[in-house]
């Protein structure tokens, strides 16, 4: 609320100084799509469709891991309710995908006690021998404290005892862990979930290897349980795990980027291109991460075409495939599409979760930013009328590196991690009513720039 | 600090009318006692001692369930301490607690897709045959819900979706929808985690048989899978799950009630008794429920004993055994001590978690409450200073019920439930300052009713 006083505030004195200097002044983005704009948000807030869709995806299929069979059935029904729904060229294009397979996996304190340590596998991780790696541990609180003790390493399982900062910093424990604790002679790295939150909950996520570097297993293990090492530590107990890991790496295996389209009526060959992706970690449902963000685009697209909202451009709705463990589905695009990269006017990722929106952050020239203020000044009733300095998604991060300007798809934030790559990404943490307006924020921004008649500037 | 000013404004023209009726004001508890309570204050806030020995105790023997070995270890190692901090007639009081282990277990989805659902046996319950149970779902939202579809839910197993409200609304479907739901023929109960927050958490907890009703197998399963269930449900899907459990109930097994205390310098068999439970259920460390509760009253009569502040009165420290799945501690020393029930002046619990202090509850006279208003007043400091109305807890249930007058030690309960009775009960959730300002609470009532001239009336 105070936000949007404040925005008046600038606002008005600015149109009274462009007034004084233009004697024919043209209506704003938001004056002419006003009317447009209330009826998308009457319609995605008038029943709990979206939200629905977001929960049958997710119970009927579960997670959708890259080279699961769980996957391509998600996407053979997400086709499938496309095309019943009358949207056009509805495809799924080609993608081969990597194929890791967790496999039986375990952790377990051995000394000073005997408790299991609740853990998941990080994705890409190499499998443990069969019987186990049984080691003494070696807790360590960042990179500079793993250096100062290297020589402590040699042998030792390294368990990085990091607490949550943002995703960013946390997260390039459990991404680099394994390689720096490989390089002092560690046997397996365990990390501590990249979460602010925790009911005793792993969090998996992708690990990097360094082919300069021996590849050693690494899993997540619990908040609470680094923190019991990191005690027993301290009181110079100490500490043996033992870690089985039955991961496995198989060949590629086929998946699709799931495609279509509401065709401009007057420049179908400019596109604004919009969605989430797909796949999910192979625990929970992946309703979060990011069955939402790829509903609501989708959602979005469905109702400008009930609307009757055709715009002048065409946008394209995609739900990329394999974004989690390999972002094969955003180079594939970016590779199938080559040929029509210059005509893409925008790229929109929804991959935060649909929690309450709060605007959208953009990549791309002044000029183009300039227009999208006015634009998402139409998102005023929904609270999300903020546009943020810099912003895209792992999925349209290659088209983006083309030239295609990018905006990301900002909403609350503050629960995202508690549940992120855990078995409690479901649809119970998304609420109907912000889904709504989640998909009301992407359909307006998508069908005002897809039909204002400038093209957006690069 | 709202609270307070308004204590004042009540207090004070209070205050004027008794000085006009009464010359010779005799000094409030408040005000005699303000020295010794700002000392206790100022030593319990000192130091992270009283967090590190609930850590200690949680971290060394992990789980404390009645008829383990870890439990009677924790008792063993409570004693000596007790014992090494010079605390008076410490000692282990033999009680037969039942028990019941709980065994392999596991749940799954079978139709309409499969999938593991995360479970918790509930605490007694019977075994499944050991190739389980396999049979169709009838989910209901209620007792009323059940009775009015009580035709179909012969052969079926019967899950309660019920969102938490209160624990002691909620906690009856736990306790009870074994039995409701045999009554009606059906095979198995599932009961949605009594838990107002869920990372895909079960939470386990005791239940209640009926000799004249079949004992059928009962499990906790999560929120999310309880959603999941009624959203499949209510789709028309029919729904079948296996439920395997290898639970056993063993003979009884023995345990101890740990005693400790400060023995009173004028009238040492006038007794203040308090404490919490020494015993857990078997998953987590019991940290919150209820190690904290037990360390609390502990460190608070250390706090009193290094401080000098030795009572007119005995202080009493109890730690009960066997409060989760049978009260075998509570009703064994209302037996051990029937002699001296009358000469018990007070009777405090603590087993609500040690998160920030809010005060007491009590159940007594109006004329004892008078006296513990005054002394309340001296918890100001640590905005622990409501007397709330009733109060009491389940181990000292059964010396109230003989008359002893009893005060609940009330903290603030909002994150409680969500950790209550998982594997995620463990050190991290508690803060070092707030258990720290729980012993002050504790010691500060205790040291007071125990030292103050008059007798704290029933």
């Amino acid at each position: 609320m105070s936000r949007r006083t404040k925005r008046w505030c600038l606002t008005i004195p600015m149109v009274a100084l462009l007034a004084a200097q233009a004697p024919a002044q043209t209506p704003s983005l938001a004056d002419r799509y006003a009317e447009p704009a209330r009826r998308i948000i009457d319609a995605a807030l008038g029943d709990s469709a979206a939200w629905g869709k977001v929960a049958e995806l997710s119970d009927r299929f579960g997670h959708r891991f890259s080279g699961s069979e769980s996957l391509e059935r998600a996407i053979d029904w997400a086709l499938a309710r496309m095309s019943a729904e009358g949207l056009e060229n509805v495809r799924g294009e080609p993608v081969m995908v990597p194929r890791w397979v967790r496999g039986e996996e375990s952790a377990a304190l051995v000394t000073p006690r005997a408790m299991p340590l609740p853990m998941l596998g990080l994705g890409g991780s190499v499998a443990t021998p069969p019987e186990g790696i049984t080691a003494p541990v070696l807790v360590v609180g960042s990179f500079d404290d793993l250096r100062s003790r290297g020589g402590e390493a040699h042998g030792r399982i390294v368990v990085y005892n990091v607490a949550f900062t943002s995703y960013g910093a946390t997260v390039q424990y459990r991404t680099n862990g394994a390689v720096e604790a490989a390089k002092l002679g560690a046997v397996a790295a365990l990390v501590r979930s990249v979460t602010p939150n925790s009911q005793r909950t792993p969090h998996t996520g992708a690990l990097r290897y360094d082919s300069t570097v021996a590849a050693i297993p690494s899993a997540a293990i619990t908040v609470e349980d680094a923190l019991l090492l990191q005690r027993m530590q301290d009181r110079g107990e100490p500490i043996v795990v033992r870690l089985r890991m039955g991961a496995r790496t198989l060949p590629d295996a086929q998946s699709r980027n799931v495609v279509a389209e509401l065709r401009g009526r007057e420049r179908p060959n400019e596109i604004v291109v919009m969605g989430g992706h797909i796949d999910s970690w192979d625990v929970g449902s992946g309703a979060m991460d990011d069955g939402g963000g790829v509903v609501v685009a989708w959602e979005a697209v469905r109702l400008l075409k009930q609307l009757g909202l055709r715009p002048r451009r065409t946008i394209r709705v995609v739900g990329w495939t394999n974004e989690e463990n390999g972002l094969r589905g955003g180079t594939a695009y970016r590779d199938a599409h080559a040929a029509e990269l210059d005509e893409h006017i925008l790229a929109i990722e929804s991959d935060g979760g649909v929690f309450a929106p709060r605007g959208f952050g953009f990549s791309g020239s002044d000029s183009a930013r300039a227009l999208l203020r006015d634009v998402v000044r139409l998102l005023s009733p929904l609270r999300a009328d903020t546009l943020f300095s810099g912003g895209g998604g792992a999925d349209i991060g290659p088209i983006m590196q083309r030239g295609v300007p990018g905006l990301g798809h900002v909403v609350d934030g503050s629960r995202y991690f508690w549940y992120h790559h855990t078995p409690a990404d479901t649809p119970d943490k998304l609420d109907p009513r912000e889904v709504g307006m989640n998909v009301a924020a992407m359909a307006i921004m998508a069908f005002v720039v897809a039909d204002m008649p400038e093209r957006l500037p690069r």
